[in-house]
C-alpha cells in the first residue's frame, strides 16, 4: 500500500496516470494532488484537474504549487498539450476547489500527519517536490520514495540531450536527485519502451466513462506520432506509476545520477554514471526496461476498474 | 514607520544593525526576525540571535528559514564570525525559543495579517527572502521594500569580485534583484564609505548595557582590520538599516542589477548596469555613498537610547 | 588512394593505426606524421615515433605541433600509455629527426605542394588539426577528408560523457567539427565494437617483426583489460584507419556533432544531433558499427605484410 | 629603442597609434604590421593599412593573420569605424602589398632573425597573438613586452563588464595574459583618462598630411561623442604606444589579471585581482592613469614631426 501524493502538472499523460492510480486503492490510497507549472500554466493545469475530478466524480484535495522554475522562466508546452493543457476531451466545469494551502505546505502537513511513509509521483517538473525539500528538510525521513517521470539515459525530446520535465526546472531536479530521498526515476527510453500502439488506443473508445476519457484524450495526444507515420507513442507519466503498481515488469538498475546545470547544450541533462556501480552515494533506481505487453494491459485493466464504476 | 521583518544570519553585524532598529521604535514596528545559514549554521545564527534576545530582554518572534543556500552547499564564515557564529560577548543561555514557522510560513502570515505593507532587512544570505517570493508571488504587493546587504557595485570580498551574502546564494539573489519588488541595495562599497574608526569603537566600552554588547561584539569584528593594520572596519548590514532610518545620509542611484551565476571568476558577482539610466525593467536603489560622521553618530545615538532603558 | 598526413600522439594504438597504414601503400600514400601532445608530452610522442621508425626502417618526416590543447592544461595519461607514452617494447634509440617545421607549417607545405586532396587520420587530440584550419583556411578545399578517432554518441571514458581526445582539447573539437571540412567521426562505440579478443593478440606472439613489435605494445595496453577480467580491448586509434581501407566493413550515419565546451558534467561531450538528418549545415560520418571479425582480420593481415618485408 | 611590431585592426585609433610609432624612429625601430580581423574584415583592415601606408609613404611590411576569433564567431564594429573599418579620409588605392606570410609566420622569422628582443604592440584583438605564443612557444624569450589595448578594471564598453578587444576573442586574451610573457594592459579607465578634447582636436585641421589625416579620422571617429553631447573622446589605441614612448606620463600597478571565459553577463571581463598584491603568477603591468594634456600633447608633437616630413 502506497500512500500517494501525485505531484502533476495535467496534461494528458498525467490525467492517465491519475486514472490508473484511482484504479487501484487496495495499492494506493491518494491523499492528494499538488499542481505545478509545466505542461501549461498553473491555473490551467489545476483547472484540468479540477475539471477531470467533477467527470470523475471524485474529490482529492488539489493544492496549488509553483508557478515557475526555480531560475528559468516559464514555457509551456502546448503543442504537445493544447491551449488548455488538456485538449481533446469534453470535460465539465469544474466543481471542485483548491485547499488553499500551498503545495509544500499540503505535502507538509500531510506528511507530519500521516502515521506512514508517503510516496510521492511526480509527473512534472520538479518544482515543488524540490522546494518542499529544501523547506522541510527534516520531512525526508517520512517520503518512502519519489516516483519521477524525468529525465533520460541518453536522449532527449525538449532539448538534443533532455527531457522536458528536467529542462524545465534543472536546479529543482538537481536539489531532488541530490537529496538522499529513495528516487526511482522514469527516463525516456523506459516510457518508449512501454509505448501503447495507436490501434490499441483505438479500442478504449466506446466503451466506459474512463475509457472515453482516455480515448478523447489519445486522439488528441497521439496526434503527435500519427503526424510522424509513427505507430505508437509514449504515455510518459504512466510509466513510474505503473512501475509502483507492478515492479515486476520492469527491469531496473541503480545509478547516481546528475544533472547538468550548465551547458551549451546539455543544461538540463540527466548525467547517469553508468559506470559506477558500487559506493553509489545517492541512488536512484534507474527504470531501464519493461514488458511492453503486461504494461499496457495494466492500463487498459484500470480503465475497465474504472468503467463500471460508473455504470 | 517601517514594519520590518529582519531576515539575517547573526553574525555580529546582524546584531549590531538589530540594535539600531530596537532603538527606534517610532520608526520601526519590528514584526520579527527570520534566520537563515549564512554566517554560521541555521541553528548557531538562530540561537545567537535569541540569546541576544534574552540579554537584551526582548521578545520579538524568531523563525527559523533555510539551513543551506538553494543550490549551493552551505560554507560558513567561522575566521570573521567565530565558531559561534557571534563569538566575543559572553550571553547568557536562550530563554526564548522560535515560532515553530518556518521563515517563509513566518512572513506570509506576516504579511496576510497585516493592514499596512511590510519592508524587509536581508543582512543574510537571501535563500529565505527568494524562496518566500517563488512561493507567494501574490504577497509581493504587500512589500514596501526588500533592504539587502549585499553584493558590490565593483568589489568583492568572498571571491574577487562576488559579496558574501550574494555569492553564498547567487540563486537567490538572482530571483530576488528580479522579483519586480523593490530591492535597496547596500553593496561593499557604501558600507566601506561608512566605515567606523577602531578608536570609534573603543569609546563605548563601559557604558551601558547595549553600548557593552557592542563593545564586545566589536572587540572580535575589528579583529580583522587590526591584524592588518587599518584604522577601521564596515559594519556592513547596519548600512540598510541606518538607510531606512536616515535616508538623507546617504547618495543613492538607480540601476539594474544583474547576478551572475555562471563565470569561473565571477560567479555571484552582481553586475550592476551602469550604463543604463533610462527604461529600467527593474530598478533597483544602489546605496552610493554616505556621510560617514554622521552615520556613525546615529549608531551611537541607537546605543545610547538602548543604555537607558536598561538603567 | 589515400594521400595521408597522420596526426598523432603515440600511444600505442597510434603506433598499430601507423603500421596498418604502412602495410598498404596501394592505398595509403603517407605524406608525413605531424605530433601532439595528449597521451605523453610532445617531447616524448614524438621521440616514441622516431624510435618506432628506427626499429620499422622508415624515414616519414614527423613535425611537432602544439605542446598543449588551446586552453586546457595539458594532462597526459600516464596509467594508460605509461611513464613513456609508449610502456612495453623495447625499442632503439631514434635514428631519425624531426624536419623542423611546426605541424601546421608542416601541413601548409604539403597542402600547398600536392596536386591530389589530402586526408588527415587524427588520432590524438585535435590540437594540431584545429590550430591549422584557423591558420590556414584557404587550404580547406585541399582536405578530401579528416579521420577522427574521438568522441562517442552516448558514452565517455575519461568522463562520464567525454572521450579522451575531445576532453583534452574541447575547443579544438568544436573548431574542427564546425570547420566545414569532411569529418569521419569513429567514436568509442565503433571502437569498443571492433574490440580485439586479448586471446586474438596472443597470436601475434613469435611471428615477425612488426607482429612481435604489436604483441609487445599489447601486452602493456591489454593490461587495462586483464586487470578487469575483460576478454578484450578496443585499439581505438585503428578504427578511422581501417574504415579509410575498408570502409565496406562499416555501419555509418550522417550527423551534426556538436561539442560541449562548458558543463559541470559534459564538457568535452560529442553531443550527436540523432533527431536531425535533414540539411545537416556540417555533416559529420558518424561510424556506427562495425564486422568486428573482418576488422581484426584486416589488422592481422597488415602485420603479415609488414612481416614479410623484414624477412 | 623598442623593436616594435604592431599588431592590430585598422581602425581609427589603430592608425593614429602607428602615426605616433612612425614619429619616433628614434624610439621605435618598427619591424612590420601583422593585421587581425576585429574592427572591420581581415581583408578590410588590411587594405586600410595598405591605403594608409601609401598615402604616408611608408613601406612597412604588412602580414596578414587571422580572420575570426579562436572560437567565437566574427563580429565587426560598422557603428564605430564604418563599413570600411576606416570611414572618413579619403585615401589612395593601395600601391603596396602584404608579404604572403601569414602574421604568426612574420612573427617567428622576425623574432628569430632579431638580436635584439622585439616588442609587441597590440591593439586589436588578440588573435594573432595568442596563436603566435601558442605555436612558438620557444620564442617567448625573445619577446620584451606585449603592450595591449584591450579589458578594463572595473568597466565595459562592448558589453556591461566586457571591453571590446578581449570580448571579440576572450579564448586568446586568457592565453596572452597566461602566457608567462611581460605584458602591458591600457585598459578603459586609463584610456578614458587620456581623452582628447574635442576642440583640441580640431586644431590639427589644415595642417600637414599627417595632421590632415589625423583631423579627417576624428571628424568621423568622433561623431560617437559628438552624438551624445560629450566634450572629448578617448583614442584607446593610442595609449599604450605612448606609455612605450613616455612612461613617466602615466602611473602603473602590477596585477594578475584573469579572463573570464563564462558568464551569462561576464565573458570577456578582466578580471583584475586588485586585492593581490605579492607573489602574483603572471603579474601584467596596468596602466592606471595618465597626465592627460602631456599625453595629448605627445599625440601632437608626432604629427608636427610628420608633419614636416611631407614638407
Amino acid at each position: 500500500m502506497y500512500h500517494l501524493i501525485i505531484d502533476c502538472d495535467p496534461g494528458h499523460d498525467d490525467i492517465i496516470a491519475s486514472m490508473v492510480a484511482m484504479a487501484h486503492p487496495e495499492t494506493f490510497d491518494i491523499l492528494g494532488f499538488t499542481t505545478v507549472a509545466g505542461n501549461q500554466t498553473l491555473e490551467k493545469v489545476t483547472n484540468n484537474l479540477l475539471r477531470v475530478q467533477t467527470l470523475l466524480e471524485t474529490d482529492y484535495p488539489v493544492s496549488m504549487g509553483y508557478d515557475a522554475p526555480i531560475i528559468k522562466a516559464l514555457e509551456v508546452q502546448p503543442k504537445a498539450h493544447g491551449e488548455s493543457g488538456l485538449d481533446g476531451p469534453i470535460l465539465p466545469e469544474a466543481k471542485r476547489t483548491v485547499t488553499g494551502l500551498h503545495a509544500i505546505e499540503f505535502m507538509k502537513e500531510t506528511l507530519e500527519n500521516s502515521s506512514e511513509k508517503v510516496t510521492f509521483l511526480c509527473i512534472g517538473p520538479l518544482t515543488n517536490m524540490a522546494l518542499f525539500l529544501k523547506t522541510y528538510p527534516h520531512l525526508k525521513e517520512k517520503i518512502q520514495a519519489i516516483a519521477i517521470m524525468g529525465g533520460a539515459v541518453n536522449g532527449g525530446n525538449i532539448q538534443l540531450k533532455s527531457e522536458f520535465n528536467i529542462y524545465h526546472d534543472p536546479e529543482a531536479a538537481k536539489i531532488v536527485f541530490g537529496s538522499g530521498a529513495k528516487v526511482i526515476m522514469a527516463g525516456l527510453e523506459v516510457c518508449y519502451a512501454g509505448s501503447i500502439l495507436l490501434s490499441e488506443a483505438e479500442e478504449a473508445n466506446g466503451r466506459g466513462r474512463a475509457s472515453q476519457l482516455f480515448y478523447d484524450l489519445m486522439k488528441f495526444y497521439g496526434r503527435y506520432a500519427v503526424d510522424r507515420g509513427w505507430d505508437r507513442t509514449a504515455i510518459f507519466d504512466m510509466t513510474p506509476l505503473i512501475y509502483l503498481l507492478r515492479p515486476e515488469l520492469f527491469e531496473t538498475k541503480e545509478y547516481e545520477v546528475h544533472v547538468e546545470l550548465n551547458g551549451e547544450y546539455t543544461r538540463g541533462m540527466t548525467v547517469v554514471d553508468l559506470a559506477k556501480t558500487e559506493d553509489l552515494i545517492h541512488p536512484a533506481t534507474v527504470l531501464w526496461d519493461v514488458k511492453r505487453e503486461e504494461f499496457i494491459q495494466t492500463l487498459f485493466e484500470a480503465l475497465d476498474i474504472l468503467d463500471k464504476r460508473y455504470q
